[in-house]
């Protein structure tokens, strides 16, 4: 029944190969859930108004604050508070799940040839 | 850097027991991520203000509704939508992330011998 089909997160991975742009597979309230490939550095940006949640599909990764790291691997899950500015890196490209409020600009603060659009779903 | 650990989903998974009790491992701006060890029958209830998204991280789920069911395995997501009424299953022990609102009571509208507490993290 069409109607309640399951989201397949690896499935969806499966759709888009370009990195560093979140694509949305779902909404929960006012939250998107997206998926993103990531690989080598991202930009210094926070999200002022909001939390972001990291967990690691496959793959590994390091989030990069002003005061210390996080290395993330799968299975592992991580919350950079709001207003913290973080920097993503990933030294072989790493499947990412984000779940973060609706209209979130990946890059934050910065708008830049990074910044992907906020709508795009898979 | 203790300020900055990952949180582990398995590991997580490892430190406790009991089925249908969620525990909070994280939380995200107003909302929980829990993980839940689910087995059997629950019970039918909704969530009157809010959304469910349950994500599978061991075994296989199926989620019951009034006209219809979806079926669940590791690496698949859904969103429950506010007010629907849902009866989650598993035929053998299932590993479940739940993200929800903090403060979301597991069996909805049912306040019963399943209800578990809504606070409790690991």
């Amino acid at each position: 029944m069409m109607k309640y089909s399951p989201i397949n997160v690896n499935e969806k991975f499966s759709k888009f190969a370009d990195q560093w742009s979140p694509k949305i597979v779902a909404q929960m309230n006012e939250y998107h859930i997206k998926l993103a490939k990531i690989e080598g550095d991202f930009i210094w940006h926070s999200h002022v108004g909001t939390d972001e949640t990291f967990f690691v599909v496959e793959g590994e990764m390091r989030i990069d604050f002003r005061d210390g790291c996080v290395h993330l691997k799968k299975g592992d899950l991580f919350v950079v508070p709001k207003g913290t500015e973080h920097k993503p890196f990933s030294e072989k490209e790493c499947f990412v799940l984000l779940i973060e409020p609706a209209g979130v600009r990946n890059t934050g603060d910065v708008l830049n040839e990074k910044t992907a659009p906020d709508d795009f779903w898979i």
